[in-house]
């Protein structure tokens, strides 16, 4: 049992990433922020990599780039795709972000929030910037309990995902198998931000607002603003994070 | 049999996709055109999609916009992703693309102009695409037969993205299943141009140089031209492509 929540697993037994180059997918979050100090916490030596994807809160990119600096990262890449020309999502598209909602109202069906692909293609990314730097080992923030229902976030996909990596690289041609770590992945919000403080990592520098103000501060309202701010309060740890007058809160 | 290969299926058998839309990736090259070609024969409503990634060769951009209007497809779309920032291929790196070749030099291993996790990258913009529009047929032209052992151009690889397609798509999590076809995969060039030939497709609008001339001309020793050059030959047909003098042929 873990102590970060009552039924998940301790993200932080098993593997022993000493010396081995991993990369990890940065967004600029709460998760990704979390994710790389495990990483370095592992012994592995990180990557860090963000996708500009054509989202509305380009303000994530900066701190990535923040994160992977102030974490420790040997390096940090910045791939832009741009998900507009495919469209679909009320975070690439001009469809509205819903707001205020309650946590059962997350929890039913797959937002419009959704990306189509997302994380397939930001997986392959990641798989193809890992060959060309040897290595073998991928680290995402995915998570199914927080999701709201994003199909790409469950573990049946990252399985698939390393079943693939295998057939689609030369690396793996060659015998090598990949491996794709999601320590986040049976965490509530709650259990990241206790993991988080466990990691030393300081999250008033990361970002999680799907649609900021316009001083870049988060609107508080929106569902990640929502899931980010309950999560502290569960956890029983003060929230640093600086909101827009607009959240009313 | 097929009347295109002396061992391959028919690629004109099976397959229904009457009035089925469906997403045919589109590089500008031969072999893309007749996938788009093949759609067509088959019934589907094609929309294409030409994926930007920071190639040498952005003229097979022209060529796919060409090619998508020219062969009837419903719609065009184009991605832009920058691989030169994962890097590692002459395709996309500063590294020189080899020249001259034979066929036995181009059999062993994977040459440097492999991009890694490139079809990978591509088949997720795709499936992206076919979620959006409410699709579950994709169609590339990926060839295990002259792709120079490119990983990610094999039938197993395929059939492992199809299983990850189910699984990472709100489609795939309500019920649908997603067919990658690859009509071209156990067809050599010679057989494609057939095939291509059968379908009316005039390849003369069809790109494949990997470093082409200053003018837009094809070089004629890059191994796809090599691969293009002695595909017509072998096929009996006569070869469009305009190449430039360097060639010297």
């Amino acid at each position: 049992m873990s102590p970060f929540t009552a039924t998940a697993p301790d993200p932080l037994a098993g593997v022993n990433g000493t010396g081995k180059r991993a990369v990890v997918l940065l967004s600029g979050g709460l998760d990704s922020a979390t994710c790389l100090a495990w990483a370095r916490a592992k012994g592995f030596l990180p990557v860090t990599l963000a996708v500009r994807y054509g989202q509305r809160h380009a303000v994530e990119l900066e701190a990535a780039r923040r994160i992977s600096r102030l974490l420790g990262a040997e390096d940090h890449r910045e791939v832009a795709v741009d998900l507009r020309a495919i469209g679909g999502s009320a975070l690439t598209a001009d469809l509205e972000v819903p707001r205020g909602r309650s946590a059962e109202q997350m929890e039913h069906g797959i937002p419009i929030t959704y990306v189509p692909a997302r994380n397939t293609v930001f997986l392959a990314l990641a798989l193809g910037l890992a060959e060309t730097l040897g290595s073998s080992d991928l680290i995402a923030g995915m998570n199914a309990i927080d999701s709201s229902g994003y199909p790409d976030c469950r573990p049946e996909f990252v399985r698939a995902f390393e079943s693939l990596a295998a057939l689609a690289t030369r690396a793996g041609a060659e015998g090598a198998s990949f491996r794709v770590h999601t320590p986040l992945m049976l965490l509530n919000k709650a259990g990241i931000i206790r993991l988080a403080a466990t990691l030393g990592v300081d999250l008033s520098i990361t970002h999680s607002c799907y649609d900021p103000a316009s001083d870049g501060l988060a609107c508080g309202t929106c569902d990640s603003c929502l899931l980010r701010r309950r999560g502290f309060e569960t956890a029983g740890i003060a929230d640093p994070t600086r909101y827009t007058s607009r959240s009313g809160s």
